[in-house]
Order: C-alpha cells, then sequence, then structure tokens
C-alpha cells in the first residue's frame, strides 16, 4: 500500500468471562490496531460502540467456548445485530474472529464457524488465517498455531490457569491475524477507491 | 414394548421470541407425552424445571433461528446447564431438537447442529428423523418433511406470518418426530431394566 | 474500479452429477466471467486446470449435496488440493461457492461450510451473499434467494426435475453472486496494486 | 444387561491412509467386540461387506480428516450407502465415529460432524462420548480424552509419526468409546425384544 492509503478503521468486539479471551482480543488489537469493544456481563455494548461498529472497515468477533458455541453474551450481542443486518450497514465489511477455551478442541471450531455464519448474514468478507499449523515431533506449546486452526485463531488455556498464563504462542498467532485482518481490509478498501 | 414397560419422562425445553417456536414446541410434547419448560425473555427457567430435567430420559431442545443459530436466551439455558455437565446428570439420556425461523434455510441447520453439540457434551444420545423429504415436483407446503430435514425437525414461518398460519406439514413432522424420541427413550430405558 | 483495473481471473471449478450443478455453474461463470474446470466422474481435472487454479484471483467451488455433503468426486479435488496447500499458492485468494439438491434444505449448508473450511484452510478470503432472504407469505419460487441463504447461494431442483427445469430465481441468484465475487476480487486486486 | 441379551453386531468401517486411523479403527473395534472393514484406496467395500452393514445393529464410522473433512474415499463409501438411505435399511441403528489428523484441532470437528449428519440422513442414533476432557495443567499427552472432543474420540498424530507412535491415550479413549457405543447398542436392542 502506499502512503497515502485511508488509514483502516477496525474494531474488536468480544465478550470475556474470565479474561483470558480479553487477553485474547488485546493481542489481536494490537495487530489490527483496532479498537476494543467489551460485550459486558449482561450482554450488552454502548450506544457509541454500535456507532463505531457501523462506520468501521473491519470487525473482529471474540468469545470464549462455553458449551460447544459462543458465550450467551455474545450471541445476546449478536442477536442485537439483526438490527444492522435489516439495514445492511455492516455488508462488504472484513470480518474475522477468535476464541479461546480450557479443552484443546472442546468444539472451539463451532464458535469460529458461528462467527462467520453471522458475518455471513452480514453479507461479510472473511478472512483466515496464513499460518501453516505446528504439528510435528518436536512442535512446541508456543509455537504458532500451535492448535492447528485454519479459519481463525484459536487459543487453549487449561482450566486451572489464569489469563497470565496463557501460551505466548497463542497470543502472538492471535496478534498476526489481527494485523493480517487489518492488511487485508486496507488493500480492500484502497481497491474501492482505485 | 410390553405392556408393563416404565414410563418414560420427557422434557421439551425450548424459547420463544414470537410465539412460532412454541408451537413447534406444543407439536413436539403432545407427541412426546411431554412436559413443556418454556425458557423466558431473559433466558431463565425455574429451580423445579432444572431438577425435572436432572431426572428426565428424554430432552428435547428448541428455539428459533436467530442471526444464524439459537436466540441467545437459549445459549444463556445451555450456558447454565454447565452445572449439570459438571455433575454428568445428564449423560446416556435421550436428546432431540427442532427450530423454527422465516427463512427455507436461514441457517437453521446450523441451530440444529448446536444442540447436537450441546447434548454431546452432555454426554447424550441423539435420535434424528425417520421421515424422508418431499422433494419431488408435486411436493406440496403442507407434507411431511416438506423442509428436508434429517438430524431433526424444521418449521418454516414467513417472516409476516402468525403462528396460527404455521404449515400444519410442520406441525405434525414435529409432532411425530416427539413421539420417536420418546419411542427410542422408552425401547432404551426398557432394555437398561432387561 | 477505474478502467486501468487489471482483469480478475476467476475459475469456477465444480463437480455435477446430472447436470444441474452444471446449469448453476454456469450461471455463476456467467456473472464472473470466470473459467469454467469440470471435475470428472473420477474426481480428476486436467494438468492445466490445476495451472490456471494456480494464477487465478477468484475461486468459486460447486458440487451437489449428496449425503449430507460435497460428492465424494469434490473431495477428491478438494484432497488433491492438498499440494497446492503445501506449497501456499492458494493463500489469499478470493473463495466462494455453490450447491443444488433436490431438497429444500437436505445439508446444502454443511456443503457451503465445507467450502469455506477448504477455503480456510488455503489461507482464502470468503465473500458471501448480499441478497436478503425471500421469505414473505407473497414470496415466490423464482424469487432471489428464496432459499434464504447467506454465506454462498444455494439451488433447489425436485428431485425429478431437469436442469431445464431449474428455478430460473436460483439461477439468477447464482449469476448476481458470481458477479459479486469478482467484483470483489477486483477490488482487492486493485487494491493490492495501490 | 441380563446373560440373555442379544448379541450386539458392530461393524467399524472406516479408511485409513497412512495406518493411523487403522490402529485408532481396531482400538474402537477392541472395544465395541466389532467387525472391522476397511475402505480400500478406490473407496470401495465388498458386497458382503455392504450385507453385514445392514444387519449391523451398530455402525461405528471412521476417517482420516484430509483438507477439514473426511477422505474422498470415505466420501465415496458415504455416496455409496445412498442406495442403503433409499431403502431404508439403517433406520434406527447405532452410530458412533472417529478420526485422526496431524494437527491438534485440524477441523477434526467438522469430520464428526459430518458422520452425524450421514448417520441423521440414515435415521440414525448417535450416540456421544463419555469421558470428561483432560484439560488441566498437569493433563498429559496419554490421559482419556485429552483432545477435548465430546461427540466422539478424536486422535492426533504428529505429521512425521508413525502408527505406532500414537498416543496411548488417545488409544484406550478409542477403545472405550467403542465398548461403550455397543453397551449402547445393547440396551437399545434390549429394550426392542422387551
Amino acid at each position: 500500500m502506499s502512503q497515502s492509503s485511508p488509514p483502516v478503521r477496525s474494531v474488536v468486539v468480544y465478550h470475556s468471562g474470565y479474561g483470558h479471551t480479553r487477553r485474547m482480543a488485546e493481542a489481536v488489537a494490537e495487530g489490527a490496531e483496532a479498537t476494543l469493544v467489551e460485550i459486558d456481563p449482561e450482554g450488552n455494548i454502548a450506544d457509541d460502540a454500535w456507532e463505531m461498529l457501523g462506520v468501521a472497515d473491519a470487525i473482529l468477533l471474540g468469545s470464549p467456548t462455553y458449551m460447544g458455541g459462543p458465550s450467551w453474551q455474545f450471541k445476546k450481542f449478536a442477536d442485537a445485530s439483526s438490527k444492522s443486518w435489516f439495514e445492511g450497514i455492516w455488508q462488504n465489511k472484513i470480518f474475522g474472529g477468535f476464541t479461546n477455551s480450557a479443552s484443546i478442541n472442546g468444539d472451539k471450531l463451532n464458535t469460529l464457524e458461528y462467527f462467520f455464519l453471522l458475518a455471513g448474514q452480514h453479507g461479510g468478507v472473511w478472512v483466515s488465517m496464513d499460518i501453516k499449523p505446528a504439528n510435528r515431533k518436536d512442535s512446541k506449546r508456543d509455537d504458532l498455531n500451535r492448535m492447528g486452526s485454519y479459519i481463525a485463531p484459536m487459543a487453549q488455556t487449561p482450566a486451572d490457569a489464569s489469563p497470565e498464563e496463557m501460551s505466548p504462542g497463542d497470543l502472538e498467532t492471535a496478534r498476526r491475524y489481527g494485523a493480517r485482518v487489518a492488511m487485508i481490509a486496507g488493500q480492500f478498501q484502497s481497491g474501492k477507491l482505485a
């Protein structure tokens, strides 16, 4: 991109129950140079956060995986986005997502697929990962994409581990994914103006 | 089953936003001779409903499909069932589900798949449909399984139609599925005692 | 896009068992001004088709839905694409998909979700639909997006209907989706050069 | 079950590309006391294997996860099962599944979900896992259900590891799941006769 590229406005909107997904959201936001919007314990966000989402170029969706899917607080946000859907104001935006849970698998894929279906209903464009999985005998817990996820990053934090104990590899994977989504949003944005 | 078969205790637990899923739940419950438990607008059910679920042989899960998945109220119930999961008290129960939405597809499959993932986390046994799809040129809106769904019944009600205007075929499909789930729960229950 | 925009090279790669998905592929290709590549009855494509896919800007994936997913011939193509995956040559391409089956639902969503997972593994960017569902009481069989699909177009053709009898609305939906994917690929392409 | 319980006829039908899924299939079959049917490199099984499946009480489906789903050889078998579907001869059977791949996640959930959708189309009854995930800081590679899977067992074998190097915990998880599916099939079978 040339120096005159328009700035990309990215928003990371997420729910976190115990702070792990928050830490992952911060890593994604650092990569994307995004604004963070946290869904509160009642599943709500402020009115000006809705406005920010309305004008964003890229939206990154985050939630822990609870009982096989995104938390109910995230789903309440998703259901409330039906207003934006009726008006078509998220159409053509760039989307991505991320999730954390205690189990290595634990149906995390289903959470990410739900984020994609939500983005799809809004008429969005989804950006997948570009980091090959670390899946060899000498792969380490802190390798990039040690989870072997493709459509978006996953983090795994044991049930008895604090946010401080999260895998640095998982967080760096999240950070790079954030940067990738913002870069692609920038290319797409430049192309619209070309 | 012999006349001395143990009675099957079935519970239909569902959320309904505008009454359509409630009518479908009533049809399923009629078929299964089940008790109805409605998740309230805040995503809660009464304490004695949790007790009823704990001793049920069969649990049937219902929700409209909103924004590509079950409603947040249903998900709040699902998240709250993590207590039953920790204690393993829903393990080996028979499960089924159902959903309604305005669009013919509209990601209804994702809602049913979520119900299955939830049942799976609880260590449940899932019962699929046994009605072939009505998918020929002369198929009618009121045919059984005109939706062509397999893992559980779907109903489709146009966005501007009231619960009274639901397809009789969709409701009869739901009723028969309820009866099927209860019958299989009964066989399984008899077999445990054999 | 300005007149000097680079041309977009789009490829529609599909399998068709009885001609219905072929007709849908032709509609998508017309919209996208794409080259058609048909996967043969043994699940193979020619070597030069692999080369064409390697240099394409946009890849559109099509298959009937058989037994709940893409046909085995499509899956054989997908498995063979692991070579492109190892080399990372499909990374950052724009992807889309489409499917046809006899039943209204019939697990078509699962086929489209698989296309997305495949595109995701390749590090692709997925383009969703932008046509609201036709889901009112006066909606007709020939309306645009009467299937109510979001992530990509679906067509439904009764089990006893020939390709000639496909819904004009389904085909026009497919054509517009093809045009949309190519347009977004063009914007993304222009943006890379900006 | 009483000593007079009818014998349960279980069949494990699977494809294996490099021997890892075969070893997992053997573990499942050991637990279920099942007959093994291997899908050959061309995606075929013998005629008498189809007959065996037709009279089985329980069918366990296995495949590696390749490019985000079951191998094409497995899908060819699934597509060929459409004959059994038309005739309804797999209806009410008990189903389960299993998969292995090199990455920790690697879309293994999608393979298992496909097995469920296939079983669902056949009108089957799906049995989920009953082993809690090993997801604490002191969890080991050889723990039971260290993958944290619920609907069916997953195994993970690094890309450079031979079948002999598979995780004993993954294999023991598979063996116990096989035993569980057969036990539930037995209960269901006894109940039919009660």
